[in-house]
């Protein structure tokens, strides 16, 4: 049974996230409702990062299997004219018969972006956290050094009973770019939350609440009581996935 | 009197522009409303860049003559609280008494956003213009070249009886960046429809289907029929502009 692969951006902003459910507008059911008129049968979207309401995505991986060959590119330009403009499929191939959006995915890598102008940049403004507090920028990119390698990111999770919040994290680093904090984070899997919740210490950090130099105890500690913000999603974008 | 000079950004998408106009939702229109709430005191806004509807600004500078001497940070906020989160003041100080935003310009900097993704980029739809051919990105980048200097550009504007369209061009560039092909251009003042139909005329030649050997020609004929193509107004930005 063919396997095929889609490469999908999406602008969060009206979404309830990506992971269907009963009543809510999200990703994945709008593209399983377009799915289902163009193929006629029903499909079930694996994906490699189920980003929750609000959050975009520039690079998201989705797999579904159907019994039938397709015209691919036919399939994809159909399907864009079903969920655009908000949506739109980049890429859709015929993958190997096991490859899994989620299971096969080695790395995703995020961006969080935010605003620190004077006042919410109107052109940015779905897309970055405008933030009115001046931060210190040089203690926000300190620690985010300590994130990088094999930890027990419980502090900065939304657990989930009896499941591992062991993650391996790649690279994370703060860019300042034209006018922006860029947080970029690359982990083999983030736990849920992770990123908002990593950009939310550096925010404490930033504007003085949290002390940069006890960062590696707040990881340590595994006490999720000890990271009291989370970044709102519209800053976050679901960048990259590798395989 | 004192002079204020405003700094502004803008989301283009929901104006007829900036020029005030009766009936219109205008730039313009909407913070001269706003002054006059705040200042108890119509005011005449000078502006650097009368952009078109749908023609977005990062660093348009305005100035306005008032009376009173006023508190510049806070009316600066409540001017945001009014006219946000669409338009951003994000500087207002007091300037040298003889300050014009629009005479005392001395180079104004536009950038054209073209998206040649195989589908509109859900987060840079109202910024970027989506083109499905295929375009000769270096054949782009030869032409733009051909605008640099002191020309009459009446072959790229829309024309106004008895006045000039000559124009120096300082910088024309094309980038290939992120994905997207960015058109910069400098100069110390722009035509009507100038960038926009610049922007056309490379795309022309991007999609072969004007011959990039007769751009000089194309220039020196000064004949607005030579160029049939203008690019939508939703992929410009004016960016910045210098005194």
């Amino acid at each position: 049974m063919p396997t095929y692969r889609l490469v999908i951006a999406y602008d969060g902003s009206g979404f309830s996230g990506w992971a269907r459910q009963d009543d809510q507008r999200t990703v994945q059911g709008e593209l399983e409702k377009a799915l289902l008129t163009l193929l006629g049968a029903g499909v079930d979207l694996a994906v490699a990062g189920r980003t929750d309401a609000g959050v975009h995505a520039r690079g998201q991986v989705a797999s579904f299997q159907h019994r039938e060959e397709v015209d691919t590119e036919k399939l994809r330009r159909s399907l864009n004219g079903l969920v655009g403009p908000e949506v739109a499929v980049m890429d859709l191939t015929v993958a190997d018969e096991d490859f899994h959006a989620r299971f096969s995915a080695k790395w995703r890598r995020y961006r969080y972006l935010i605003d620190p102008g004077p006042a919410p940049d109107p052109l940015a403004r779905h897309y970055a956290w405008h933030v009115r507090r001046r931060l210190d920028f040089a203690a926000m990119a300190g620690v985010a050094e300590a994130f990088v390698g094999e930890h027990d990111f419980s502090s900065f999770c939304r657990s989930v009973e009896g499941r591992s919040n062991v993650r391996r994290v790649e690279e994370a680093e703060w860019l300042s770019r034209d006018g922006f904090y860029e947080f970029w984070i690359k982990a083999n899997a983030f736990c849920h939350q992770m990123v908002r919740s990593l950009v939310g210490y550096c925010y404490d950090v930033g504007r003085g609440f949290a002390d940069p130099s006890q960062v590696s105890e707040v990881i340590e500690a595994g006490d999720r009581a000890l990271v009291s913000t989370v970044a709102p999603p519209h800053g976050l974008t679901l960048w990259e996935v590798g395989y």
